[in-house]
C-alpha cells in the first residue's frame, strides 16, 4: 500500500504515538483534572506535558495558551463564534477551506459580512495588497490559512499579520496544513490565533486539535460545561485553557498527539519538509513530461508553495483516477476537498483535482510508482 | 489499586476497546468519509458500524440519528444552543450537572429563563409534579438527568417526558450516568434528544460522546465546517448526521466506542446493573454501621436509584477523604463533581462528597477492602 493522503491524514503514526495511547488506555485511564487520586494525576500531568510540548513548538508565551479541541475545525469555530458581532467584517482568503467559510456563512446569517482577499501564488506583495485592499472599517478580524490544502500555496501570514497590526486587526491563522512542516513562531510572527490539526503534520491522532492564543479570556464560548475547575459556579471559567474546555477531554488522543509533537519537535519541521519538498519536487518534475497531466500550479519550490501538488489527467474527473489508483493500492484524495474556493480560483470545481502530499515516512520509489501508474492511465 | 471513580471514567476497558483503539491507528488510520480509497472506506464502515451499535442499543430509528460529538457536554450544548432563542423558557432538574447549567446560564445573558424542577427521591410522582409545576408558556424544552452524578437519585424520565408530551414540549435526556446501565429506548420513551458519554457506561475511550436525535436537521449548529459531503456548498449539511460533525472525527475514539457499546450490549445493561447494585448495597449497608460515616440519601434500591454512592464522614472535607484513601491505593472522587446544584439539594456545598462508583470489573473484596479503610479513618 502506498499512501498519500497525508494533508487528510498522515499515515502511518510513528510508534512512539500508537505506543502513547495505549499507554494513556492503560495508565492514564483517569479523567485527568477532575479527581486528586494519582492516576488522575498522572492523567493530567500526560495532558499537561502534550500542552507544553505544543507551546514549545509554536513559542506560546505559556501551556495555558494552548486548549485542546476535537479537531481544527473546532478550534476555528471557537475564534470565529467568540469573537464576531453582528455588523463586524472578516477578510478571509480566496483559498480557505469549508472549515472557515462555512461558519463565516452561518454568521453572515447574523449580520457579519466577509470578503475574499485574492491570492497571487508566489508573489506576496500582491497577495497581501489584496489582503490590505479587502479591509475597512468594521474589519475585525483577518482569517488566512498558512497554505492551501488543494493547491499548496504558502501564504505570507506573517507578513498580513504584520500588515493587520498596522490597523488593530488581529489574525486567525489555519495552520491545518502546515503545524508540524513549516516552522510557526506566534509570539514573532505576532499570530492572535492559531488553530492546527492534531492528525495531520503533528502526526497524533485523529480526534485533537489545538487552539493557541494568549487572547481566550477574552472570547465568548460556544460550549460551556464542567472543566473541573471553579465547580460551584455555574458561569463558565474565564481563564484558559479551561474556558476552551468543558467535559472530559480526548485523554488517548492527546496522550498520543504528546508523543506526535515531540516526535516532530526532535526531527524538526524544517528537516521534515525538506524530505517531503524534495519528493514533491521529483514528482512535479515526471509528472510535467506525461502530456495529459495537468498540474495547474507551478513548480512547488520554497517558499511559495507547501509540499503537496494536485493534478488531473486531462479532463478526467478525480474520483475516476483516483479510483484507478487505488487499484494499485496508491491512496490519495480526489474531489473538492472541502474547498470549493480553492477549485473555483483553479477552475476545478467541475473535475475536481487528485491530491497527493507525503508525510516523514514516504519514499522516492513511491513516487515513482505513483508516476507510472499515472502514466499508464494517461495512456489508456 | 482499587478504582471506584467509574462515574468520571471506567477504568479498565475491556480488551475489545483497547484492541480497537489500536486496530483503528493501524488499519483505519484513513480520514473517514473523506476519501474514496480502501482504508479511508474502511474506516468509514467503522464508524458506521459504531452508529449502528448505538442505534440498536438505545433502539434509535436508524444509525443516521446517532451523531458523535468530543463528549456528553458537547452533546448538551448543539441540543440548547441549536434550540433555544431568546425569551425561551427551560425546566431542567434541581441536581443537573454544570454540563447543562453553565450553558443555561450563558443563555440566559441571552434572554433564555430556566426553572429548576424539585426532585424527591424514590417519589416519582412528586418528581413529576414538580416538573409540571415548573413548566410555563413558554418553555420549549425540558432537560433532565437520568440519573445524579452524585447522589445516584434515578429521575423517571419516562414519565416526565409523557408529560411534556401533552403540552408540546420536548425533552433533554442528559444520559452520562446511565447509558450502558439502565436500559434506555429513545423512541418507547419518546427521548428526543439523547446526551451520551462515550467513556462511562459504554466503556469507550475518554474524548467520545453521543447525541442521539431524529430532530437534529432542525437544530441550528454551533460548529459548522467540512463534513466530506456536499463539499461545493459553503452552507453546513442540513442532514443528520453530518449537521453535527464538522471537521475529522476521532476516529481511534470511536471504534473503541464501537466495541464498548458492543461489549455492554453483549452483557447486557441490566446485568452489569444488577452486579453493580449488588456492591451498591453491600457498601451501604456497611457503611451504615460505621457512626460517623453520613450518607445522605436512602438505602440505593432501584429502581429509584443507580449503582453509584457519596458519603462523608463526620465533617471531614470530601477531599482530605480521598486523599487518605488515595494513600490505600483507593481511587475515589472527592469536591463537587462539576455538580453544585446537587450539593445545594443535600446540603454538602461545603465539605463536597466522597463518591463510589463501581464498574462491571469491580469486586465484593474491593468493596470490604474500602469499608475498613473507611472504617479506620473514621476511628482516627
Amino acid at each position: 500500500m502506498i499512501y498519500f493522503d497525508n494533508a487528510a491524514t498522515t499515515y502511518p503514526k510513528p510508534m512512539a504515538v500508537t505506543n502513547a495511547v495505549r499507554t494513556a488506555l492503560q495508565k492514564y485511564g483517569a479523567n485527568p483534572g477532575r479527581s486528586g487520586h494519582k492516576m488522575s494525576m498522572a492523567a493530567a500531568e500526560e495532558e499537561y506535558r502534550c500542552r507544553v510540548a505544543a507551546a514549545n513548538l509554536f513559542h506560546a508565551e505559556g501551556p495555558e495558551n494552548v486548549a485542546f479541541t476535537l479537531n481544527c475545525t473546532h478550534a476555528i469555530n471557537i475564534v470565529l463564534k467568540g469573537l464576531l458581532k453582528p455588523g463586524d467584517h472578516v477578510v478571509v482568503s480566496c483559498l480557505e477551506h469549508n472549515a472557515v467559510m462555512r461558519p463565516l456563512e452561518a454568521l453572515r446569517q447574523q449580520g457579519v459580512s466577509y470578503t475574499q482577499a485574492q491570492v497571487v501564488p508566489g508573489d506576496s506583495d500582491a497577495t497581501l495588497e489584496g489582503f490590505r485592499k479587502a479591509l475597512n472599517a468594521k474589519t475585525k478580524l483577518i482569517v488566512c490559512m498558512h497554505a492551501s490544502n488543494v493547491w499548496g500555496i504558502r501564504l505570507p501570514i506573517e507578513r498580513i499579520s504584520a500588515m493587520g497590526k498596522e490597523y488593530g486587526i488581529p489574525i486567525l491563522v489555519d495552520a491545518a496544513q502546515t503545524a508540524g512542516i513549516l516552522p510557526i513562531d506566534v509570539q514573532d510572527s505576532r499570530i492572535d490565533y492559531l488553530c492546527a490539526a492534531g492528525h495531520k503534520g503533528l502526526y497524533g491522532p485523529m480526534g485533537t486539535g489545538l487552539l493557541i492564543t494568549p487572547n481566550g479570556d477574552k472570547l465568548s464560548t460556544i460550549i460551556e460545561g464542567g472543566t473541573g475547575t471553579s465547580s460551584i459556579s455555574l458561569i463558565q471559567p474565564g481563564t484558559m485553557p479551561d474556558r476552551m474546555e468543558s467535559g472530559t477531554p480526548n485523554m488517548p488522543g492527546i496522550a498520543g498527539l504528546r508523543a506526535g509533537i515531540e516526535y516532530v519537535s526532535k526531527i524538526k519541521p524544517e528537516t521534515i519538509a525538506k524530505h517531503e519538498q524534495r519528493l514533491m519536487l521529483r514528482l512535479y518534475d515526471k509528472l510535467s513530461s506525461i502530456k495529459k497531466v495537468k498540474l495547474f500550479m507551478p513548480r512547488p519550490e520554497f517558499p511559495a508553495f507547501v509540499p503537496l501538488l494536485s493534478f488531473n489527467i486531462a479532463d478526467m474527473p478525480s474520483e475516476e483516477t483516483a479510483a484507478q489508483l487505488n487499484q494499485h493500492q496508491i491512496f490519495v484524495r480526489a474531489g473538492i476537498h472541502c474547498a470549493p474556493e480553492a477549485h473555483k480560483f483553479a477552475g476545478t470545481l467541475e473535475t475536481g483535482a487528485v491530491r497527493v502530499c507525503p508525510s516523514v515516512f514516504s519514499k522516492e520509489q513511491e513516487i515513482d510508482f505513483l508516476v507510472n501508474v499515472v502514466g499508464k492511465i494517461a495512456k489508456k
